[in-house]
């Protein structure tokens, strides 16, 4: 193993443009980790009720996720009920949220999970973030979390410890500036990032969902945008298997440069793209290395263009405007 | 003079989180022609009122934009007013609209303009749009076009045959999905993109305010993000400012092979990123070449990264997962 996840396993109810999906396998450390898992070994740590499906279970060790983390309590698995607005993917709206067994969630890590270089909190409370990154035996070589407005609204004071603590921050634009807000003078992206990385981090990754990411460090931005898609059917997930390309690069190669940064960033992009493609992780279980060479081409085809070479200049008429 | 612009010269009154401006020169031909005058000659065919201020004459003319089809008619000029999201500046209302000379333009082209090889239909009513591309001696190198919202509704009969006679168009990303939306099955860009090339332009420039473009041809797309700034002080006229660099480096250059249009593309974004930092033309009036070679090289840098070599491969786990 290599990247340990702590997050949720669900079963999701979802409706989109395209269709809709009932009790569908979901949850922030499915994605990441079946995500994460084409790179590196992932382990998760969540729980499940009794209702889980064994074929869920074997779809997550079909893919070498580590689930000695993933406890089995009486009572039901985690519930999520949403919608998305047919007219913008972006915008979606949650019908019911069943905690079920997650409701008592106390994530104990064995030694070995205790070892693990790579650490990914998931979208879950922030309290039990910092209890599990508590728990490592040392400090892993990098740690990440992702977060959401209802902890912002509800638990400030504990995100913001999660905010010191980690190195990398995902999190989507509008949650941000809402973060931010108090602390910048204005609902600005790039001052609600700089105010994020001035607590800690030494990388903000904004996510803008189909407008893509912004990954921010103190001395650079790098923005990669979203795979343009036909047809997005289910965007859940997308930012956890954003995370778990993004992690499981950094972790198979070990290398943590600006460069290898950026590299995730896109390979995150690239999983994100094919987690929207199906519902649930029904195109992620699928993936071939094929699949995902092609992508990340087309991904470096879509931002490219001819930057001005040594001997040469942008046209410019020296003659036009004011005191030239 | 190389291109003609026909659009309006207006006084905006304009409230941001920033400030506010009263009657300050505004106009989609004016940030237009002043953006694309520092690449290109550029004329402009709009009316003005009696009340057009002397100074504002002499700023177009300071930068060599072509004022002989910049007509005065007895009245006042365009007047807009709006506000922009303390929140969101991709978001505005507009307060008032006075056409006022605006209402009875009729656009007549001198012998002089009827012969310029590049043309931008700024956004103005379809009707007039196909008015003067018909008056035109012979179809110029490269007809652009804008438009908005308000046509899509209004006048789409002649808005759909302003598209089909255009080279690039210009939409926002939502007027994008409004305008095809009878024609494809879901409110999704790519599609409606698709849907317009249909119709007949070689490529749609999407525009997502802060969110930049996406440039669509046949086959390709081309994505570049806006700038992103610390502060956005007016967010009025970005769209007609990148329009103007876009215009202006293949006016310049001569150049409209692919990579011309991406790096036109890119230098549209450097433009809009430019006006948006000041209320009214007051950023874009004051360029100079190293600013806008600066920004240019930071925008190179914003989206940068290793693709991979020709024997270099992603890590890829070989045991993960079902069926490989």
């Amino acid at each position: 193993m290599s990247i340990l996840v702590v997050g949720s396993v669900a079963y999701d109810s979802v409706t989109t443009a395209q269709g809709s999906r009932q009790d569908a396998l979901g949850g922030s450390a499915t994605y990441f980790a079946i995500s994460g898992s084409n790179f590196a070994k992932v382990g998760i740590v969540a729980v499940v009720g009794d209702d889980f499906r064994p074929e869920d279970m074997e779809l997550l060790k079909s893919h070498y996720v580590d689930t000695s983390g993933l406890e089995t309590s009486r009572g039901k698995t985690f519930q999520w009920a949403g919608e998305y607005s047919p007219e913008d993917v972006n915008s979606r709206q949650t019908l019911d949220t069943q905690l079920n067994v997650f409701a008592d969630f106390e994530p104990e890590l064995t030694q070995e999970h205790r070892k693990q270089p790579y650490l990914f909190l998931a979208n879950i409370d922030p309290e039990l973030q910092l209890k599990v990154l508590g728990q490592m035996d040392e400090r892993p070589r990098l740690v990440a979390a992702d977060t959401m407005n209802f902890w912002i609204d509800g638990k400030r004071d504990a995100l913001t410890e999660v905010v010191k603590a980690v190195d990398v921050l995902f999190m989507d634009e509008h949650e941000t500036r809402m973060f931010a807000t108090p602390h910048i003078d204005s609902a600005n992206t790039v001052k609600a990032a700089r105010y994020i990385l001035s607590l800690g981090p030494r990388m903000v990754i904004v996510k803008r969902g189909e407008h893509g990411v912004i990954q921010f460090t103190e001395d650079s931005i790098f923005v990669a945008p979203a795979y343009p898609l036909e047809s997005v059917v289910d965007p859940t997930g997308a930012g956890d298997s954003f995370a778990g390309g993004f992690m499981g690069y950094l972790a198979a190669t070990g290398d943590l440069s600006p460069s290898a940064f950026r590299r995730a960033t896109v390979l995150g992009s690239v999983m994100g793209s094919f987690a929207v493609e199906r519902f649930s992780v029904e195109r992620l279980r699928s993936l071939t290395r094929p699949d995902l060479t092609n992508r990340f081409h087309e991904f470096t085809k879509l931002s490219q263009f001819d930057g001005l070479k040594d001997d040469e200049t942008l046209p410019w008429r020296e003659d036009a405007g004011t005191g030239k």
